[in-house]
């Protein structure tokens, strides 16, 4: 199909997608168009055009390769990818609202530089202009998004909640737990993204349905591999705070498969989170736990499933060494 | 077509639709879909049954009789019914973030009653579960929809805008652009009920852009009766605090008009607003540079347009003499 490299296939189809996702962001109300052209990357706060990271736009290059994978120009994934895009960015927002997250790609979040009701009201706009970008392309495009926004929207109940329960115990959470909330936080819309670029290319149901778990499995692969980077990545490679998911005691995979077992490790190890122990003794116990090997064999798994399907072959590898 | 009473009208929507509300609302995860319920007034705080006010339930209502309106039996209206009732409750738990609302209906707001996270992402919740509800109605549905909703956010962001200026000047906001505004935060959503109602009963082109346009004006006539009785109404048949809006110096149709011509009067109001002047005396000034006179005006204008489509008559008498 491509013997272009990952970054290649990620900068041609940002350049082919992005006239389209301007022109959508265009038409909103200018206060908000300016929060949302904030959180592409393409203004800073006041509206000074700016070529800031909007990220590499993983999706957007997914519902390009599945209108290919169909045998369809890649114009054919466009509206697609505008959709995703445009989800994914409400997703943010709404998501650095929640988490109260004040930094994202090295600048503040939307609602740290314009306010929290400014925020919400741009995600929610972002969500209406995607919805309104399919209207037109038919029954199933909107069924494939609106199954992916529901999914996201469990995810993230599930991960707040997750937050709430504790580390050992009846309600303690489980690996498999864990799978389900990264599949819908994190792997339905890439999911939704790779098969709705293809229904939009002419593809067949069944083809839909392959790319869609593709991507879901994608993201439980991703998301266990950005849980290992955050305890043992290098600060300087990831971009974030050594051990900032271990310091808030965020229930991350590794962490959650090291509990899982009844082992008198595993025990100390549940002493040591409800402690304020140094971040150091506690990734090296989860390490000892096994939590590290059992959170890699994981994402490989996951990883294999993904690659089962040909048409993402091009980002996979790629996608997992780095931030999607 | 019907020879009940507007109330009677309402009840019997009310319990046509309840069904498939609470079937939708019941497939959300059971945590956001408590704060659902509760929004609604089916269950307090921590999942107790209620039989709180959920509303009257007027767009609900409009979606029925726009099918009726069609020459369909009133089931034909309940995916449409189902869906503006759930972007209602989204959009009220959103707007309520935003304008740090702490009570709704004589409780606590979602975001008082459960943080603010929890209540944006309930608010998306309900925004994808109106879109899946409405995927199977065709495009012409989902993009009656999707127009509403973006119609619903530039009204809500020239809302919050409108806050930040000043009241007289070139930057001042003019009774047009109130206009715009209150057909977008308020119109939009009520002319898709009857429009999408009409719509999947069947209804011609022509009638569903009727009811659409009809339900617009609907919603700019409610909202300006809204900021008369806001100032002028009796606090115990409004439910509402005597002149909080005038004490929030909130820039409603009356003031607005008060200020609209260059008259000695109004040049005094501008100066009292800017006081901290007692809203007894603002609201005395308002109503004697005519700003009451003009908002009944242009409520009867509004409601006249409204009235001229058959279908929502039963209904228009008494939303203009309540809320909503």
């Amino acid at each position: 199909m491509t013997t272009l490299t990952a970054p290649e296939v990620l900068t041609r189809c940002r350049a082919l997608v992005r006239p389209a996702l301007r022109e959508a962001v265009g038409r909103l109300h200018p206060w908000v168009g300016e929060m949302a052209a904030y959180s592409f990357g393409w203004c800073e706060v006041g509206g000074t055009p700016a070529d800031a990271s909007g990220g590499k736009g993983v999706r957007q290059a997914l519902a390009v390769l599945g209108a290919e994978s169909a045998g369809a120009p890649a114009q054919a994934g466009v509206p697609a990818a505008v959709a995703v895009e445009l989800v994914h960015v409400f997703s943010l927002l709404h998501d650095d609202v929640m988490d109260a997250d004040a930094t994202r790609r090295g600048r503040p979040t939307v609602w740290k530089a314009y306010g929290t009701g400014p925020a919400v009201l741009t995600g929610d706009a972002l969500f209406a202009l995607a919805v309104e970008t399919l209207a037109d392309s038919g029954a199933g495009a909107v069924r494939l998004l609106s199954t992916a926004l529901r999914d996201l929207v469990r995810g993230q109940a599930d991960d707040l909640l997750f937050a709430t329960r504790p580390w050992r115990g009846p309600e303690q959470v489980g690996t498999q737990e864990y799978r389900v909330m990264a599949e819908g936080k994190t792997g339905a819309l890439l999911g939704c993204a790779a098969a709705l670029g293809a229904l939009l290319g002419g593809a067949p149901p069944a083809d839909v349905a392959a790319l869609d778990r593709a991507g879901r499995h994608l993201g439980v692969a991703f998301q266990i591999v950005d849980d290992v980077l955050g305890i043992w990545g290098d600060p300087l490679v990831t971009g974030k705070p050594v051990h900032g998911d271990l310091r808030e005691r965020k229930k991350t995979f590794p962490v959650l498969a090291a509990l899982a077992a009844p082992t008198p490790a595993a025990a100390r190890l549940t002493r040591l989170l409800a402690s304020d122990a140094d971040p150091e003794e506690v990734a090296a116990l989860v390490e000892k736990c096994g939590g590290r090997a059992a959170a890699l064999v994981e994402a490989r798994r996951h990883m294999a499933s993904a690659e089962s399907v040909e048409a993402l072959r091009p980002l996979l590898d790629h996608l997992l060494r780095r931030d999607l």
